[in-house]
């Protein structure tokens, strides 16, 4: 490609031309890549069809096209009597965003709310899938009903009833993508005119996400026997409870107030919503029924796989009182938005072949082995600390001396471990006196081989704190 | 089971004991189903631990284990010198919510948007779910990053560049569920202080979704040549256009909007939202590439595998100009909310391994065919008619002689079709002439087996509105 005129191109131009794809795209991607780089700079005209379709040895016609392809485009302009010329102002990409290097991870992972990411049952889980595809009525790879697969649904009811003591039915339960979403069409469904009441010990992040939604939250003290159910407000739309395992402080609700929860619910007409966010684990026992199976038309019960299976998965349920089901489902809209069908179908599977059983109670099995050993580590090295709550769930509460979570927390970082005191979870509402300090340990979370190790470091951490720290 | 005392059983109780999971479960879920059935009034008074043990030849420590379990969910009360009772007002599910039944589907859906699901490579998408579940790293089971896998935004950037002229990076993709939740996101990041400008004729759906999210909308004018660029108001947020394929009118913007487009954002510094909802589908020629290509900074493109591969896997990207990347991720959240992680590594997978384009190749072919025997037959059958836009997409626009839209979706319906008219897609705010009368027919989502016979349907209905119908 030689200069032509005044405007033209300055010098040679050499394009590659790629063997892949045909010569046409080939000289399609050169060209644009030329544009892209500068060779080919705004304004310039480029070779009639003949002078580069001899420079290249391909046919006339093939330049041609490529020229008008790349004018549709809006990479040239062509004018009659002006030849073909390199559009203007054709823009570079800014740099991507320039971020800080991250601080790497500390190497031990103690922070509530995640099973062990190697524990995910990957050959079962592809086993489930394998069969749930091959199974699918062809309407299933269609666009989705709101509610939710029929098959999943099916499915968790008798799940749901056999090991949560739940009583729902397959048109009262909604597909989620987990608590949260679950969380969300809630409040729209419920509006923002009254306030939720929630426990003055909870996730953060769920109490935020109703702040977003424009809800505003209101705490309920939760002592040793879980929420005070005299003391919701009578005007909340709501209550969001924890009743398995109080999250994070860790006791189960006390069956007189379970029945108070329910009286308030039956008195205020408000919306008792269970969050049974670990509901399958308990070790010394076996797990509490849900509050959902005493009154069904006034508890939403919201579970999840994201502590069972995996939070990759996005996958969650939310049993409804009936007069909910059509508001949630219109909240979600006329199509399903975001659950996929397969992952859906794959869920059933792993539900009625059993295989979600088995892998619930291998992870039973490890968790409770994980939670005695930090119980028996911390009761021989550290006796200034005691594990508060039941043997439940994926995390404990370590209880410390008053004072010194901010130092414990500090203790825990030199000594590699990432773990989160119990201050942040408290309400900032809240009036009523405060917990003890305490460490929200999350024991799920470090591979097999490093939770040995994990459990050394956090003792020795405390060790340190308890004989006044250093820094 | 016998009477006790005044306020105890009136009668036997015939517990039946399910012989699977021991004799502790099976009494609790005897007795929970007693109260649930309403065999066991509320107040009464159950049998001393003893009797009962007798009575049903079990062991004494299983039944108070019973009863403790059943108090603990609050199905029992336990009082000191009261014995142990059915607890007050255990509430029955109300009935499900009660449907009118719907009305059968027709037998030929032509309503746009949809892939036939019954193409979904079911076999090829669960050898990528396979190949993409055994090399994952642990982490990929963990909590997600709302940016989406880096495997798939990599993947998404080879094949979009090579695809569809896209000019993106890793750090510039966001992996969304879709169009709609991409609009949900682009929404909140840029506020609602501003409308956006939307091509007059549109998706009712998107315009309804930015409403939702408190956007104000602005119709405009869109003729033969797409979107009018120089008519779309300086102080818009943001343009969300259909440059490939308008939708749903058909045609392709042309260059020079294209370029007027792009002067517009340079000029106003708002936002062109790229929906590239079927780019990969054009059959006369190669798909002209993303107007994103022209200016990465100001083009934030949209696409997902909706109309691909199927609307049920809830996947879709955004690539997006730097400075949007902190404000979408921000929206979604500190964690990935609603995508897979599993499924995104499949489509990482199967755009990688050359499925993808095997399976948007075949569809392209069967598109084609279905497109090309559309035409054929209304011409040669309906003279009246005449398909309109560019062979391209899923649907296709049969201008119909003025005034006759709502007879022919009358007969359409009586031929059993479901369809739609172009009046519908119109915003309501529109002041430009109205496009003639159109049906929006989808061709890509009947059986194989059923096309030929949909076609004739719809060519019967249309002779038939020709003639003035009948009813």
């Amino acid at each position: 490609m030689r200069e032509t005129d005044a405007d033209g191109l300055g010098a040679d131009l050499h394009l590659e031309l790629s063997p892949a794809g045909g010569r046409r795209a080939a000289l399609i991607a050169a060209l644009r890549e030329a544009v892209r780089g500068g060779r080919l700079a705004p304004g310039t005209r480029l070779p009639p069809y003949r002078t580069l379709a001899a420079d290249l040895g391909i046919a006339r016609n093939t330049v041609a096209d490529a020229y008008a392809e790349l004018v549709a485009e809006g990479w040239l302009t062509s004018r009659q009597g002006s030849g073909t010329r390199v559009a203007d102002r054709i823009a570079a990409p800014a740099p991507g965003p320039v971020r800080p290097a991250a601080p790497p991870p500390l190497p031990y992972d103690l922070v509530q709310g995640k099973p062990d990411p190697g524990a995910f049952p990957r050959a079962a889980w592809l086993a489930a899938a394998r069969r749930a595809l091959t199974a699918a009525p062809h309407e299933a790879f269609g666009t989705g009903d709101p509610h939710g697969r029929i098959e999943l649904r099916r499915a968790l009811v008798e799940y749901l009833a056999r090991v949560r003591g739940v009583r729902t039915s397959p048109d009262r339960i909604v597909i989620c993508s987990g608590a949260a979403h679950a969380l969300r069409l809630l409040a729209r469904v419920l509006g923002t005119a009254d306030p939720w009441a929630v426990e003055a010990y909870g996730l953060p992040f769920h109490r935020g996400l109703l702040a977003d939604a424009g809800v505003t939250t209101m705490p309920v003290a939760v002592d040793d026997h879980g929420v005070r159910a005299g003391e919701i407000p009578r005007h909340a739309s709501a209550v969001l409870l924890t009743p398995a395992h109080q999250f994070p402080t860790g006791g189960p609700l006390h069956p007189g107030r379970r029945a108070g929860v329910l009286e308030w619910a039956r008195a205020s007409g408000g919306l008792v919503v269970e969050d049974d966010y670990d509901g399958e684990f308990r070790y010394d026992r076996r797990p509490v029924g849900a509050v959902q199976g005493l009154d069904p038309e006034r508890t939403a019960f919201v579970g999840s796989v994201s502590k069972s299976l995996s939070p990759a998965l996005r996958l969650g349920w939310m049993c409804l009182p009936s007069a909910l089901v059509d508001g949630v489902v219109a909240a979600k809209g006329e199509r399903e938005p975001y659950a996929s069908a397969t992952e859906q179908l794959t869920l059933a599977d792993f539900l009625v072949s059993g295989a979600y059983d088995r892998h619930v109670r291998g992870m039973r099995q490890r968790h409770r082995r994980r939670r005695d050993r930090l119980v028996s580590a911390l009761a021989e090295r550290v006796p200034g600390v005691r594990v508060t709550g039941i043997a439940a769930g994926l995390h404990a509460v370590v209880e410390l001396p008053p004072g010194t979570e901010r130092a414990a927390l500090d203790a825990a970082a030199r000594h590699g471990i990432a773990v989160e005191g119990l201050a942040p979870y408290r309400h900032p509402d809240a009036r009523d006196p405060a917990r003890p300090d305490g460490l929200v340990v999350g024991y799920a979370t470090p591979p097999e081989r490093l939770y040995g190790a994990a459990v050394e470091a956090l003792c020795g951490a405390l060790e340190e704190t308890s004989r006044g720290g250093c820094s």
